[in-house]
């Protein structure tokens, strides 16, 4: 078994919050991450996946359909979006970066599973300080 | 003359548009970054200053002061705002990489000159993949 | 069960040596780590923490909480300090990047689990080139 | 047990292609890398083993030692080389960094065992955007 | 006048030699970078043009005609490309990173100022310790 | 002209503080940089020298050579040392990150117009926040 990373980005606004808090119950809980106006970050996308190479290519999974599958699944919709608003796989939860870990690796299971091999494990920074790891 | 930089780091929302502009026109011009429901990033903030470091203590200013000055001035006004709406030395400019390094400039050069220090550079980095630079 | 991580740093001095041992002796096994002034460096500490995310809040730690929990028991303890003579922490021990690891792991453990969280693993970069990860 | 990673680098030559294809067949498999005349990379390459720090020395493996061995038996063997060419620990397989981490585990495994450690994982980065790992 | 700059990456392969010395002449003059058998390097290319935004956009230029200009001009000659053979306003020179940036310096000029902006700065980093750059 | 610039690193000790004030004075002015029993950082220097490339060897200095230079002149004497009590370079000196830009500058010029060549500037990071750059 072999563990193959692809790195993706994308940027987008989000805010943390409970609709039926009061702002200031939202602020006390969730610091300025609950600002009503929204805030944004980069986010760093890692998805690894696993397999065994064939001895005629040398790979279990070509590095292009990977990407292009994160892309087509993930990245175009989440990047310069509203988390909150506007992205699909993730209506009706926080839009913390645990849940999106855990929404994205929902998203991406199957896709990578059709092409053969395993998805190992999903991970996002939102920061340089702070980032979340999910192995399903 | 020796040149210091402080890097500091903001997340915040904005997006680029003109209001009187259809969404379609905005997306033309702007592309992504025109999301009507926001995105966001991780900047990366770094100013330098410039001055003689005094043969007592081996410098000009105290990096110390030069953080707090950013902090007070520039940090806390934008850090987890949202640009268009909340950061008072941004309104009525489009909210640009390119803009906001001229308004900072703006606003941190009357507080660096009082350190008797000079201000000669304002650099914003947007993305990993842009960034600009102001000096005046 | 997710994982998230928070990375702080610390800039200290240290040194390896035995202290029954001549200098020559120690610079045969620790080379110039050994330096009897001292040397330093910028550590990178990154703490991870497992726990299920509570579906009203998104996580299982507030992340705040967690960089003070690691601020006040190591990096007020450590950052600009000699870590062999001022560390209580260290005592008595090699001032390696490995026993820091195991050491912090000891100081950080009780306080994580205070929280509901476990603990998952200690992880210190000493340079770009070199680090080491301790898992309990 | 502790684990400790150490990273070093290699710029190498190398080509994704098997002979008896045609070369339009090579494209369409493996697109750019597929490239007749070569492209490159810096690789970086990080070694983690696994042992219990000796109380006398706190460590298990002098980090000098691990660096001597990684450079004699994979660095100086491939760095500013081609990997399909030159590389007698590659030969016969095809150039992909999957079989390159597989292939510096076989090489290194019984030097980090004649150490008295054990080898953990085998980590290459091909680009800012793709690696893999290897555990054995 | 503001500054901005796009970072674009290639990875090609690349050799540092007098075609009329022999071998061992080039090995002395050049060292590992004139192995026959060719090496290579993921270099980043950073292209750094100025002017003054116009207050109707915020900007000089579009980030995304820079790309697209680096890329069509620049990024699809050389990436996954041998510079010696493939690259043709490398043509007739040494294939050093001082050359290349004086190369990409005359290519990109004229496409930055049909644009009306002017062109700056071309950096190029070779590996993570050496990089150039050329202000024209 | 062309600017080329090379990467190197060393760990070193050092404290912040003038001889004749009680330590509370220190501490009041430099901080807890003034620790008595010292602290320390991993620096990273980057030298930048100028220069024209000759059409023969496509670089107007060697690589090598400048890394040669840097590590004789500087690295040895500083990496792995004290500042403040082992650096015959910062001898007399306050041991700051401004100080030790200039010392290195007036160490490296000679050795690099003995070359042929331009000293441009030096420049230090001490942190990731923070920087000096000296350009004579």
């Amino acid at each position: 078994m072999i563990y193959v990373t692809r790195r993706e980005r994308f940027s987008s606004a989000h805010r943390m919050y409970r609709e039926e808090w009061p702002d200031d119950e939202n602020l006390k809980v969730f610091g300025k991450c609950s600002n009503p106006n929204w805030h944004g970050h980069n986010y760093i996308l890692y998805v690894t996946v696993k397999g065994d190479p064939s001895p005629d290519l040398g790979f279990f999974i070509n590095i292009n359909t990977l990407k292009r599958i994160i892309n087509e699944k993930v990245i175009e919709k989440i990047d310069h979006k509203n988390i909150n608003l506007e992205v699909d796989f993730m209506h009706g939860q926080m839009a913390t970066t645990e849940n999106l870990a855990i929404a994205i690796w929902k998203v991406l299971r199957p896709e990578i599973e059709k092409e053969g091999a395993f998805l190992h494990c999903i991970k996002i920074t939102e920061t340089e300080n702070n980032f979340v790891e999910y192995y399903g």
